[in-house]
C-alpha cells in the first residue's frame, strides 16, 4: 500500500467494522424460523427470509425495520396466510429488541479510534438508517471521534465519490476501512481511494464479493489495532 | 426580518415544504381505517393508529416504514388479535404503495429553487429516511438545485447546530424555510439563525406548534415564491 502519507480522512463502516451487527440478524433469523417451524424447516425458512428481502431492498434498503416488515411478508407466505397475530406480535417484538438491542465493540476498536482521532478526520460511513446507527454510536462510547455519521443509500462509487467532494477532498486523501468487500472496498478503488479490509467472521450473503487482486491502495488486515503501525501512529 | 445579506446557505424542509407528503399519510390512514370497520369507526381508528405511532416514535423514528410497522399493530391491537392475514398483507402493500408514489410538487417549487440555487448554497434537510427521501428527491427532478441532503434524526436545536457547524457557518448565515413551526422555525432561531415559515393546509398532530412572536430573524410566507423578493432575488 502506498502514498499513505497523504490521508487525511479515515471514513469507517460501522456493522461489524466497529461493532457486531450481523450476528444480531443471524439470531434474529434463528428465533423467527423457530417460530415458523409449524411451516417448514429452518434453513428453508432462512432461504425465504432471505429472498423476501432481496425482493424488498431495492424499496426499502437497509436496516432492522426493512427486516422486521420482510420477516412479517414471509411468515405469511409461508404459512400460506395461516399465521396467528400472536406470531406477527412476537415478529413486530423481535424487531423492537433488536432497535433496542446494544452491539457489542469489536476488539481494539476504542483505542484504535482513539489513538486515530488526534490526526485523521475521522467519519462513520454507514448504510442503514440514521436514527438506528446515531443511537449505536452514542450507546458505543465512540461518538467523540467521529466528524460525523455519513448515511449513504448505497455504496456505490458515486456515492463516494460524493462523500469525498463534499469533504472537499482528493480521493488519495481518503481511507475506507470495512468489513464488506462489495460495500467498503471496491467502490472506494474505483474512484481512486485507499481501502482496508478488515473481515468479520460472518458476512451477510448479499455482501459477499471476490477481494480485489494486488493493488497499490488496497490492504486487508486482521484486526484493527493494525491500522496504527500501517499509518505509522 | 433583517440581516439577510449574510445568508449563505438556505436550507429547505421537504415533506410539505417542496412536495405533498402529508395527505399520502392521511389518505393511507383512511384506507387503513376503511379495512379496520369491522372493528370499530374510522375516527377512533385513526386516533389508534396516533397513539401507537406516538408510543414507537422514538424507537422507531420517522418515516413510511415505522409507519407500516405501527399499521400493523394497530391493526391487531383494535381487532383484539383477530385481523387476517390477508388484511396484514393489505397494510404492507399500502406502506409499498407509499413508498413507491411520486409526491407532487408543490406550486412554485422548481422556479424558486432554480433563481435561489445560482446565488446560495441549498440544503435539504429533512427527518425520515436517507433512501426514501433521496427517492423523493430525484423523481422530483429537483436534485440539481441541492448541495446535499441533509438527514436529521430529529430537528433539535444541537442538531442545526452540527448542521451549521458542518457548513462553516455562522448562524446568522442560515436560512431554513418549512412548514413545521416546531421543527423548522423554533429550533433554528433558538440558534441564532433564520427561519421563514410557509404553512402547508394540512400538519401532523405531532408537529403542531404556536408561532414565535415577532422575531427579527423570522418571516411568515404564504408561498415559496416570496422568498425571491424577500430576499431580493
Amino acid at each position: 500500500m502506498t502514498s499513505l502519507e497523504q490521508i487525511k480522512v479515515i471514513a469507517f463502516d460501522a456493522d461489524d467494522t466497529l461493532w457486531e451487527n450481523e450476528p444480531i440478524f443471524k439470531s434474529a433469523i434463528e428465533e423467527f424460523c423457530q417460530l415458523m417451524v409449524p411451516y417448514g424447516n429452518p434453513e428453508q425458512c432462512a432461504q425465504e427470509v432471505y429472498e423476501v428481502q432481496m425482493h424488498n431492498l431495492s424499496l426499502y434498503g437497509y436496516g432492522i425495520k426493512p427486516f422486521t416488515l420482510s420477516l412479517i411478508e414471509t411468515a405469511i407466505r409461508i404459512s400460506e396466510q395461516n399465521v396467528s397475530n400472536e406470531v406477527i406480535s412476537k415478529i413486530i417484538e423481535i424487531g423492537q429488541r433488536m432497535l433496542a438491542t446494544d452491539n457489542p465493540l469489536l476488539p481494539g476498536v476504542q483505542e484504535t479510534l482513539q489513538a486515530l482521532s488526534g490526526k485523521y478526520r475521522l467519519v462513520m460511513a454507514t448504510k442503514g438508517d440514521l436514527l438506528d446507527q446515531e443511537r449505536k454510536l452514542i450507546r458505543s462510547g465512540l461518538e467523540d471521534y467521529f466528524h460525523h455519521i455519513e448515511i449513504m443509500s448505497q455504496k456505490l462509487p458515486h456515492n463516494y465519490q460524493k462523500l469525498v467532494t463534499h469533504l472537499d477532498l482528493s480521493p488519495e486523501s481518503f481511507l475506507m476501512v470495512g468489513n464488506s468487500v462489495k460495500s467498503d472496498i471496491i467502490p472506494v478503488l474505483e474512484i481512486g481511494g485507499h481501502a482496508v479490509h478488515i473481515p468479520f467472521h460472518t458476512t451477510w450473503a448479499h455482501e459477499h464479493a471476490e477481494l480485489p487482486a494486488d493493488h497499490d491502495q488496497f490492504k486487508s488486515l486482521t484486526d484493527i489495532r493494525q491500522l496504527l503501525p500501517l499509518l505509522g501512529v
